[in-house]
């Protein structure tokens, strides 16, 4: 048997915010109570599989890194076996209650479906027992409908029917695994569900294809009583040129024209928003407003760089501003705060691994602390009351319930003489409140 | 009486490929058929009065350069009479068949909205004069809600109902003046609809404001008897950080949800679509496919910069591409060739005006040429239709409309084996196709 | 007389980080010991003139909204007087030690260059005074070249040479006037020297004018006896397409080719550098890297938007990183933190102008604090020395020192085999240990 | 012997514009005398070896979609001999004068440097004689300093000396190799020479051992006899987030800093261009000011995606005017028109390699003609010099020279009296003037 692969390293436990400790939590400190929830149950933290134990460290401009042993070994069983070795002990010393995968993170592709399915069953019934043994849960599964040259066109939105059909075996197999394993939602990221060039596109064609497809999946979760909802990953470009799920709104407009709010809520991802162009608190914000909130893959991007850098979470600030959403709509529900997230590729040593998810769960724990401060506080909520309150007059909510036309509307205008007078918006004072928490 | 703006400026007509006449058309050639239509219906040209006669040259780090006669002048109604006088000149010069513009644009504001409205209807007259005696026609009307201080915290979206109030008295007046001039359409663009932080922001409460808003608008152009399309236009910052209305997609989704696909559709302009992160092409490509496709702003941004240039389109290849989207969807309905377009601020001559428009339309008229030809040999729609043709088979159309299940699907791709082999998309061998005509 | 600007607004004090008045410093101290130095002679605070005392509050979109008093006064040097007014108070009420100012923003331009030179008489006589009075200090002065109409194809990059001519004028008069106050830098900012378009520029010969432009004014500079550097500010776009002095990098170059590196520095701003695409500590720390660092103007701009939004700076983790350049680096020097920050168009009351300049205060007092504790504790500095240890062998230094040949070193290479393994960049357990003291 | 790579393709000839055939030279005729010089002189059109002959299809979602015969041979050095055939039949079919390459494309690593450096001199004979047997060309060669792990962190730049020293080992054969091939120039891009993260690195050191390695390679290179200059490329970020070469205007203050100037100039490439902030014909017309322009690679990007597309050039308008700057220069000297340009990953037929190919090639020959033809009639070059007019007076001659200082020209601007007027910049004009053209 293999030497373990993180050596003898100690599980990660809190130690409190002046520990010097680089291996410790300093606000991360699960069974703490928070407006009225441990924050173990408030964050809901899960650990991917795909970046940190199946991605070698390469990038366009070279390859593999890592040298993960299980990279390296012939039988592609027992490097499945190893690599799920070295994960779940990760989430062991880790403490992390949640992990996430793809079906070919889990278990190798077959020469043919059918062996690929055969595959993941292994695989699904070794996670079980792991499952089992260490408490670990699932917060979601998918199905890898982008890596192989079949879907270099789209899977879904294929030109070609038979990859549908391929992509639909692939799915159900993802879909009851996650059943199986009692995961609390089901993903379909975008993948490559978009186009290159308009040039060899038929663009409403390819969106009723996918608005078919995620409709098939809906019926199938309903068929096999999986009750978590489906979620959309909203990204707007990479590795296509335009994704269809391009973000929050334009999912949920998607949704909307297939009839699949009932069953479809969105994953969020930081660096998908700002490639979006959109600050991270908006998508989050957007997503309650519309009612399509679902879950949250928690890394940052770069916001000097053009391309998805996956990096761990460190912006508290940002952070304060998306926990404050999440806690004043009532939570994640059955998502959660999914690390899709990748050390860099120079960081080469397992212990690697540990600092990123570590430093990670720590900046969420305490931007979970700043915005329930400030929640409490009503510190912002209260000025944004008085800022609409006008809004509360028995006139003013007349007009919103559609009570009055626009002709009485003018009219009034006319008779009012001198147009209102603004008050400030205030935002510096707003900005030093926030700061103050953050 | 003054001299006139344009000095002793020639009309512009049309001469042909050859001409060495910088202030010639050398393609278009209003009363050339093409598939069967003359270029002035197919491109039914705009010119703005804003950029053109309103703007003063100015940026956020300079004042005015262009010293416009009528901005110099004590009495606004006099000078809203010169300016008039300018821009009818300038229609005749270029023999452009459409003008557009604000309320703000043509009359002064007024001390009260009633004389703001006392002004409008003067000007109103005066335009219906000059319509009459030139043959220019309305492409469309609109409101200013976004200049004035009352406007700053936005108009429909704003905190306070008062100016919801305000706005509509204004909104009534513009569309009812569109309608007494015949306009094709009536425009509401997002202006200051969206937010500067979301620190002092409801976002939901402002997405319902202007939901309403819109429904008013609509309620009361079917009362007045307007025909024409309400339009809203797709941009996604500038002047606020969110523009509510960020793109084709997003104004997609809130139509729907605010039940106005019906009256209302959307203004697309080359410059917000790239600044939202598409391409031209896209945002018309996928207002047709969703069925919202209005009219265009015609103008191009610079994609080194990061705000709305509305510089004078010259991109064949680019415009190429769109006319072909417009061709194979049958034309531009009610909408038109708005020319939301500025000449540079140091092109400070009268005469840089006419360079201006006669080159945009120019670029226009020689893509809608290119575009014409590539239809009429199906150059792509021939192998688009070949790439999809798997789709055709009853099986594939079974799968589409929806009488086969997740699980049929995969059990058959389990029988099948091995997954399809892709096919090659061609991009470069298609790119080439379209060099040969643009 | 008129009230005071500011009403009776108290002087902001120091209160700790528990206080909870809004117009409180909780983190500037001014006169605690830092590394030695008190935190004012660390921070060298200045508040601008022109966006704070000149600006309407207006943007393309829309006109002002602030309606100061002395915007509306007819004769304008009463107004020059009412404005200084306000300015000092603000000074005052913030206890900042420095301010910034162009010619324009503190004198009315005249008719003529010599009206103007001789209105700025006047208000340096009033400055000079106020200073006096108030012990405020001038960080730097500068002028003007980028407003007027004469100006809008650039000052000393003109294809007129008499508007070369006349921005003499206008530096000279600026220069001598900081002189007088006993500025401590001299600062020419590159306004529009750039282009729009390269169909009507000449590169070369435009950057041989403003190398020549600069030329003269550092050798004016030592003829009048002023010690402090000149500062040019890198910035890449806005107002022109593309601005000369683009980046640090660019500017560095420059200076080498006009041989200006002794008499000239750089003035780094915040959001300029993410419009070059650089991170603020990337032109900081290359900026002391190549010896020429000058100053830094304070603000933050929206990684988000494309343009200068020169809001007031507030991420503590990008400042702390920025100090900790800093103060390895030895400190300001003759530099200081001029806030080149406006409040929002939308913060239209007087009171938002003290929320925005104490908040930024506060903010690079804390990045500070944080800076000085990494610095003692090494906690960057000692795995960097560790990391290029092998740099420190003599072997090594050998390479450096420029006594090997690459033909050597080859076969050096030859006979070591095997080539060296890597180790990791421990990135994030570094981002960690920041996250510790930002 | 295995069946040729493009089966029974012929070789791509010109057939004039009106050609309808996919796979003909529509304007490039290379015989074709332009200016006095025949097309191919002109234009030295390149193919490179490693997109079209090395990359398998793959991006950071997914594998191999090509399946190149020579990826899935298990003896690498047969292997580099069947992808050497594959190469110069293309070179044969495309009739393209010239090629280039990384030691690595060409010949396969070894275990050691020594290996590495004796498969590269096999594969060196094999061009040799290919090369005599095709007449076709080298443009330049270069190493490979970015794929292997060792060079994660950097060559030249690497914390770690031992890697320098392999660098070089792997430069100097490189270097000779290209020598012994005739190469016309030897590039070094800036593959990982940046940084990631500021915390682990010292930006300032990095450089000095940049300059370094840069001297030791041109004494190399004066030391063998080696008459072509050195080319860097300049590029701002990818793979690095920060890459040394940012752009020209660094490259060039990065050559003065080390005494570079004279046998260093720079390799410039579109793409880089955009991510830089930069056009590219101002990247161009830049190298060309500042003497440091060398060679071009012709590709485009998307200036909607933030990472290198590297696709074939096709934007007409856009290589009009840079083929202008280049023909106003004087030409490409030792440089060429490398296509370091790669075909789309779903482009997996063979001939789709010819498709990009030719559509470039037949860009660049239609973007020459227009150049010329624009260069010949002064269309630009004539309003140009007339805008500078002003400076060609004596007065205006001796500012530039030095002779006058500030406070001369600024006692000149008071007796003048108010400034001077200015004058249009005629941009639309202009761009009009360049769409005849394009």
């Amino acid at each position: 048997m293999s030497a373990p692969f993180f050596g003898d390293a100690s599980p990660i436990t809190y130690q409190g915010p002046d520990s010097r400790d680089p291996l410790a939590y300093r606000w991360y400190d699960k069974n703490r109570v928070v407006l009225g929830k441990r924050m173990e149950d408030h964050l809901r933290f899960a650990a991917c599989y795909w970046h940190s134990f199946c991605w070698p460290g390469g990038d366009p401009f070279g390859g593999e890194t890592f040298l993960r042993p299980w990279m390296h070994m012939p039988d592609a069983m027992a490097a499945a076996h190893a690599k799920a070795d070295a994960a779940f002990e990760m989430f062991r010393l880790l403490d992390i209650p949640f992990f996430t995968f793809h079906d070919l993170d889990a278990a190798p592709e077959g020469a043919t479906l059918a062996e690929s399915v055969d595959n993941l069953k292994v695989i699904t019934d070794l996670f079980q027992q792991k499952m089992a043994d260490t408490g670990t849960r699932l917060l979601w599964g998918t199905a890898n409908l982008f890596s192989h040259r079949r879907y270099m066109a789209g899977a879904a939105t294929n030109p070609d029917p038979e990859v549908f059909v391929y992509a639909a075996g692939q799915v159900r197999a993802a879909l009851e695994a996650t059943h199986a394993l009692g995961g609390a939602n089901y993903v379909l990221w975008g993948g490559r569900e978009g186009y290159e060039t308009l040039l060899n596109t038929d663009l409403k064609r390819e969106l009723d294809q996918l608005g078919r497809f995620l409709s098939l999946v809906a019926e199938h979760k309903h068929k096999i009583g999986f009750k978590g909802p489906l979620l959309i990953e909203p990204k707007p470009r990479e590795p296509t040129k335009h994704q269809y799920d391009f973000d929050v709104a334009t999912v949920y407009g998607f949704l909307e024209r297939y009839d699949l709010l009932a069953d479809v809520k969105v994953n969020i991802e930081q660096n998908h928003a700002i490639l979006a162009g959109h600050s991270f608190q908006h998508e989050v914000a957007l997503a309650y407003a519309l009612g399509v909130f679902g879950s949250l893959d928690m890394n940052r991007g770069d916001g000097l760089l053009g391309w998805d850098t996956d990096q761990f979470p460190n912006d508290i600030g940002e952070m304060t501003l998306v926990f404050h959403e999440i806690l004043k709509n009532g939570g994640l529900g059955t998502g959660g705060l999914n690390f899709d997230a990748k050390i860099r590729r120079q960081s080469i040593d397992p212990v690697d691994l540990l600092h990123g998810h570590a430093g990670g769960m720590d900046a969420c724990a305490r931007a979970l602390l700043n915005a329930a401060a400030m929640l409490e506080d009503r510190a912002i909520e209260a000025p944004l009351a008085s800022r609409y309150a006008g809004w509360d007059s028995a006139e003013a909510r007349a007009i919103l319930a559609g009570d009055v036309s626009l002709a009485t509307l003018a009219d009034r205008a006319l008779e009012r003489g001198a147009g209102p007078q603004p008050t400030s918006g205030g935002q510096e004072r707003l900005e030093n409140i926030v700061s103050r928490y953050a």
